[in-house]
C-alpha cells in the first residue's frame, strides 16, 4: 500500500492507495464521531456498498443512493442528502463517506461542506478519473444549468482511499475518461511522466497492476504538491484546468449528458495545445504529441458536432477564470511546462476555435 | 463615526458604525472588482436600495429584490441568486452587497460563499438585530424545514456598513427583538453592560441617537472578540448562542412565522436561565432580573401557546450543539458569566420544560 500526504497544515489528511482497501478497517479508522453515512449512486452501490459498511458496524451507518450522471450533480440533489441527514439525525459530528465517481465525490464534499456549517467526509473514489482528480484537493461543487461547477465551495476530505482493483469493473470508456486527467499532470509540470505514460500505455490499457498503481500514486503526488503550493486556487492551483476551459464549455453544450468529463478534457487539452502553438510557444511536433497521447486512448480530439465558435465565446465568457471581464486560460509554455494567462493574442483564440468549430 | 475590526488574520474586516453612512463611499471603498449586486428584500429596497446604488455607478451594478421573511431562507431562494448572478455574467471577482436584515444577511453571504467557491460580500444591515449580532461573524446559512441554518458556510464579509439612521424606519416590535440580542451580550460576558441596559432602558426605547450607537458598539466589540477568538466555534463561540438552543425549537415549532428571531431568543434566554436556577447556579432575583429586563421590551418570556415537552425534545436533538448523541446547552454561572457544557442534571431541562409547556 502507498500512502502520501496532502500538507495543508491542520488541514492536512493521508491518500491510501492499493489494492482490497475498501475491506479492512482503514475508511473506519478515519472517523471521529459516531455517526456516517455512505452515500453512493445507483451503478457503484450493488458492487460495493455492503463492503464498505460492512467494516462500520459499531457506528450509526446510514445510505444513501442518489442517480447516476453528472446531469443530477444539482442542488436538487444536494437537498435530497440534507433531508436524508435531517431524518437520520446526523449532527455535526457525523462523517459522510463519498463512495463513487466525480460526481459522487464533488457532490457528498459539498454537502459536507454546508451542512451544519460543515461536518467530516472521506473520499472513497471509484472511477480512475475521481482516483487521480476529483477526490483529491477539496473543491466540491454542484453544476448551475447555466455552468459547470458554479455553486461549491473548498472543504478538505478527512482521507481518500483509493482501492486499486475497483478499477477491474470500470468500462473502458470511463478508465480511458480518467487517463486524459492523468496525462493532464504529464502536460503540466511532469514531462518525464509524460513520456512515462506514452511508453507504458500497452500496459496500462491492459490494467497491469504495477504500472496502474504507479500512474495513479504519480498522479496523486503531482495533484497534492499543487494543491498544497495554493490552496484556493489564488495562482498556480489553475494550472490544474488545463483543457477544462473548453472542456467545461463543451460539456455545458451537450448538457452534460454525451461526453464524460475527462472526454471533455482531452478535446479541451487539443485545444489549449493548438491556440499554444497559434501563439508560437509550441511546435507543431509537440502539437502532435498532444493529439496521439490522447488519441491512443480513443479519446475525443476535437470539438462535438454541431458547436460553433458562438457557442464556445458564449460559455466560455461564463467561465470561473474570468477575472473583471477577461477570460484567463491554462495554456502551454511546452510539453511538461504550462502557464495560466489572460496575456495573449485573441486572434489565437479565434483561429483555435475556427479550427476546432465546423461555422 | 465608530470603527472596530474584527481581528482574524488575512479575513479581517471593519465595522463601521454612523449616521448616513448609507450615502458617500464607505460601501464603494470595499469593492475590489468591477462588478457588483445589491441584493435586498421588498420591504427594505424601496426605502434605501437607490441611495446605495447611486454610490456604485462606475461599476457594473445589478440588483435583486427578494420577498421578505424568515420562511424565504431556503436553498430555493438561494437558487434565484444563483439565477440572477449567472445571467447578469458575474465573474469570481464580484462582490454582493447584503441590504436588509438577519434573512437577507444570512442569505446574501452563503451565496457569497458557494457562488463559484467564494465572492466577496458586505454586510449592510437594516434591522437593529442584524447590526448587533447577525453580520458579524461570518456565520451564513439557510434554513431546513427540519431544522433552522442547518445549510451554511462560515464567510467572512469585506466589511460591515451600519447606518444607524434606518433604524428611524424600524418598526418597535423589530427593535424590542434586536434588544434581546443586545442584552444577550450583557448576559453571556458583559455584568457591566448589563446593567447599563437596564439604566439606560427608556432612552434606548426612545431611540436617543448616543445610547443607541453606544449599545450597537459595545454588542458590536463583544460579538467581534468572540469571534475573533474563536472563528470556527469549536469552543467559547457557542457562548452566542445563549437561549438560541430554545429559541431555534420555538421558531421551527411556530414554522418561522409567528415569532421574530430576536423573540424566540428572548424566550430561550428566559429558559436558559431558569433551567440554571434549577441547577443551583442563578439564585432566584437574578432569575427575576433576566426576565424584567427582557419584559421592558415587551418580549415573550415563555413558550408559544401549544407547544409540549415532547415538541421541545424532538426538536432540539436536531440541535447543531449536539454531538455525539449529548445536547449540549449554553446556560448561566451567573448574569454576566455563560458557559456551554453538556455536563448537567437532565431533571433540570425536564423541570424547565415542564415549567415552561401546557403539557
Amino acid at each position: 500500500m502507498h500512502k502520501l500526504d496532502v500538507a495543508l497544515g491542520e488541514r492536512s489528511y493521508p491518500i491510501h492507495i492499493g489494492r482490497g482497501l475498501l475491506d479492512g478497517g482503514l475508511i473506519r479508522e478515519h472517523v471521529r464521531g459516531n455517526q456516517v453515512m455512505v452515500i453512493s449512486n445507483e451503478t457503484i452501490a450493488p458492487l460495493y456498498l455492503e463492503r464498505v459498511t460492512a467494516g462500520l458496524g459499531d457506528l450509526q451507518c446510514d445510505t444513501l443512493i442518489l442517480p447516476d450522471g453528472e446531469s443530477h450533480k444539482t442542488l436538487a440533489t444536494l437537498e435530497t442528502i440534507f433531508d436524508a441527514l435531517m431524518a437520520n439525525r446526523h449532527s455535526r459530528t457525523t462523517t459522510l463517506v463519498a463512495l463513487g465517481g466525480g460526481v459522487v465525490g464533488d457532490m457528498v464534499g459539498f454537502a459536507a461542506a454546508c451542512y451544519q456549517r460543515g461536518v467530516d467526509f472521506i473520499q472513497v473514489p471509484t472511477t480512475l478519473l475521481a482516483q487521480v482528480d476529483s477526490s483529491v484537493g477539496g473543491k466540491t461543487a454542484v453544476n448551475h444549468p447555466r455552468g459547470k461547477n458554479m455553486i461549491g465551495a473548498f472543504h478538505q476530505p478527512r482521507a481518500v482511499v483509493i482501492d486499486t482493483a475497483v478499477l477491474d469493473t470500470l468500462p473502458d470508456r470511463e478508465f480511458a475518461a480518467g487517463m486524459a486527467e492523468v496525462i493532464k499532470y504529464g502536460l503540466i509540470r511532469d514531462p518525464v511522466f509524460f513520456d512515462w505514460l506514452i511508453e507504458h500505455q500497452p500496459a496500462l490499457a491492459a490494467r497491469q497492476q504495477a504500472p496502474l498503481a504507479e500512474a495513479i500514486l504519480r498522479s496523486c503526488r503531482n495533484k497534492a504538491e499543487v494543491v498544497a503550493a495554493d490552496e484556493t486556487e489564488q495562482g498556480n492551483r489553475a494550472l490544474l484546468n488545463l483543457g477544462h476551459t473548453f472542456g467545461h464549455a463543451m460539456e455545458t453544450f451537450t448538457g452534460y449528458r454525451d461526453w464524460l468529463h475527462g472526454e471533455a478534457v482531452a478535446a479541451g487539452m487539443v485545444m489549449a495545445a493548438h491556440m499554444s502553438g497559434e501563439l508560437g510557444w509550441v511546435d507543431a511536433a509537440d502539437r502532435r504529441r498532444v493529439i496521439d497521447s490522447l488519441a491512443a486512448w480513443r479519446l475525443p480530439v476535437t470539438a462535438p458536432p454541431g458547436m460553433t465558435r458562438a457557442d464556445f465565446s458564449d460559455l466560455m465568457a461564463l467561465d470561473k477564470k474570468v477575472q473583471n471581464g477577461r477570460l484567463r486560460l491554462v495554456l502551454l509554455n511546452q510539453i511538461g511546462d504550462a502557464l495560466v494567462t489572460g496575456e495573449y493574442d485573441p486572434n489565437a483564440l479565434t483561429r483555435t476555435l475556427e479550427a476546432f468549430c465546423e461555422r
